[in-house]
């Protein structure tokens, strides 16, 4: 009977596994992040409805809200990525074609998208950090932890994990764009073209050395920066997460968290290299992608350097420890009685 | 006692870690990884086996099945593998050798497997879907979900996640192979050639338009479906799909997985691009790898469009809720009673 | 309560899964899948320290170490990386610059660097079956498994696992770093200068047959090594581990391994190619890296080679067995007496 239910739903790459019915009784009881997981359960373990569960969907499309931790993230990464691919087209293929008449539209499917790609993985990893330092301004003016956060910065800081992974999504999807270049016909044709010219040109040497250099450091430094987002991809997996201690978790999630962000907004930086100087990247007095890529990232860092000035540091540490700035509370009570 | 009977298993990578039943006393005192570990295998290892277990492979070779659930799936692939290998080999390698004496061994290590992998990772993927198609078509003549599949879609029913598994290794495989294209020497030397021929042929533009666009439309696409069919492999992990809800599961292996074997198919469709009609590619009149290849997922997305129609769909999911279909039911017993 | 909590902590990218209390009464109650998450967030759920774990981890400084298990293997993968660095500067940078003054700084970033991984990663590989050969080396001279393993080999034989996962770790970056060459515009100009020679010494073809199936040979091979490491690195993750029979985790962890680790070598041997024979690799005498990289993986798996040979392979299964040679014992005995 089991595997019957099972493999009657015939949409499914493969089915949950399920659970014995002697946990039904505590599932009602638990709160917390893992609910989840046992809504889960509980959704196929009930007697009454688990057997809807596998055979109409419909029905628990009611009961079920679907992936509500990610609708905030993944609409800011739908969001951010129009905006980006809209600019993007406007800079790089309607610019040319409109003033000067030339098609650049075969950049769409790759070139446009790819910097549509790096944005948003930036962004969103920015965005992770960027509570974090809200939160610690917070505490330092209210002189406490025990007041309440406003709603907008408890949602935004319960969704942070799901931003970090879409983040790391885009920056995957970067990385593999990135490396399928010179696989390109386009890139063939254009390698063949100019080793045409520099015949024509009787130029020896095609060498530009700044331009090797800059090159040669960002591609390392945007894998090093992948490779460490990778290290917190993993660590949330929950059964990986929950093989560590909360000092490893806390260690993987927050110190190499930031380092990524640092050497993605490096990554990014040297990408752009002299570009900032130079005019041309200034069509229709628009801005560079990058530039605009790498403003959050900076504020987040610096925001995030300052907290962490021992000043500031040691106070934010004494407020976390349950110690209360009495001047400040009564003030803020007070202000709260008005 | 512990880490010795650990360390006795010379050929791991690592062992699975274990408890033996003097632990279970300490289960409430001890915090930290290991403990979980321990547990863990506690739970599927049985107190009169997992010395042996642990000691003497040997022991249990009788006793422990090898992949029962991936036996089916690995000889599927492996035959597709080895079909797609001598059929691509004898086109693209023994053929010119004989018509011409044309040298193209060289092709054997990285171009011609890169063949047989994207043919057998579609070919597995639409494996995935076709026994839920079969399925929806047995109960539709069944008229109701009450009566048993044949024992074979059962079987196939419950193997569909390692078919995924393997359709998503080939393509990552397939991804890999295809950006080491342009790091071999063998491009390399094609390149240099052909930028000598442009120059002695004095062709100043080496651009072909359609050729552009074609590659980077595959290329675009075939990452994307790559992307897509990663998420279904992320959410196979079984601690991330016991965090999410049945429904949210159901969308990402269901809908997801049909939109990556569509992307998939395009992705093929447009490598394939106006091959279709060039007769070169016909040698020995036999059609490229990539029109069989697309073949069986054209099938299975045509069906599934089809039992997507409004008055089949609508009938499905009645069955499934436990509605039947009496003229039938009645019309198949009178049949099995004959 | 709960969500206040968990959303103090600022610098998170996420934060752990908790469980409340209440549960604890079932803890023992409840095997299968998912008693291991429970067990787990358990353990780090006791009343005493949750709390501070999760809003000072400055006073869990002292009760949590940070990675145990993975100091070692870090250490060592440090170490070997630094040398194989300052090795690789040597031979490739500064040895050209001071005998010819030519400018190689622009390989540090990635050229210079990715010599450093492939040889951290096979070493780290060859670490991981190197202890079980000692070990079993150790118990046919004990005649017995009953006796204690030095210290130091029961200590590297718990960090395998960590061994293992870094070697793949230094893989996945080598197959990145080596996919991105021919993007890089170092190759670009490359490429353009030697087509530029090509046209002035008029040599219409590029091809050095021997070079391109060297090629073709060591990267097909290069993938499908890292296609198994990765099959072993996904089974280290506890909750796919737990859906494994023990004897499906050996057969992986132990032969697949040792398969990657083989492959891995033909793969730095058909590097080397005949360099072996050519005198201008050995710049100030020194041998080339991968010469040094092969070396220790070469002598693990003739050891394990010897091992196997059935002789040798019997008295060891017999001595996993508990089997125990008398003669052998006692003289050890007697030894330990003196």
């Amino acid at each position: 009977m089991e595997s019957r239910q099972d493999i009657t739903n015939q949409e499914l790459w493969t089915m949950k596994p399920r659970r014995n019915p002697e946990e039904d009784d505590y599932l009602d009881k638990d709160l917390g992040e893992t609910s989840t997981l046992k809504r889960t359960v509980f959704s196929h373990m009930h007697p009454t409805t688990h057997f809807d569960g596998f055979d109409c969907p419909a029905e628990l499309q009611h009961k079920q809200e679907l992936f509500p931790m990610w609708r905030w993230p993944v609409k800011i990464a739908a969001i951010v990525s129009s905006l980006t691919f809209l600019y993007t087209l406007l800079r790089e293929v309607i610019h040319p074609f409109i003033t000067s008449h030339q098609q650049y539209f075969y950049k769409i499917p790759i070139l446009v998208i790819n910097k549509v790609l790096p944005m948003v993985s930036i962004t969103l990893l920015a965005l992770v950090y960027l509570p974090g330092v809200i939160a610690a301004m917070v505490q330092l003016r209210n002189g406490t932890k025990y007041k309440k956060f406003p709603r907008w910065l408890d949602r935004w800081m319960l969704t942070r994990k799901q931003l970090g992974l879409l983040s790391f999504f885009f920056a995957v999807l970067h990385a593999i764009y990135s490396l399928s270049y010179p696989m390109r016909r386009s890139y063939r044709y254009k390698l063949l073209n100019w080793a045409y010219q520099q015949v024509q040109k009787n130029k020896e040497d095609a060498w530009i050395e700044h331009d090797v250099w800059r090159m040669e450091i960002y591609v390392s430094l945007g894998i090093v920066a992948l490779a460490i987002l990778a290290l917190l991809a993993v660590t949330s997996v929950p059964s990986v997460s929950d093989s560590l201690t909360w000092r490893e978790f806390h260690y993987i999630q927050s110190k190499l968290g930031t380092v990524s962000l640092l050497l993605g907004t490096i990554h990014a930086l040297i990408f752009a290299w002299n570009k900032w100087v130079d005019i041309k990247q200034f069509v229709w007095y628009t801005p560079p992608t990058f530039m605009i890529a790498v403003f959050l990232p900076i504020v987040v860092l610096f925001c995030k350097a300052i907290l962490f000035l021992p000043c500031l540091r040691k106070k934010i540490l004494k407020i976390r420890h349950g110690w209360e700035d009495v001047t400040k509370i009564n003030r803020t009570d007070m202000s709260s009685q008005l």
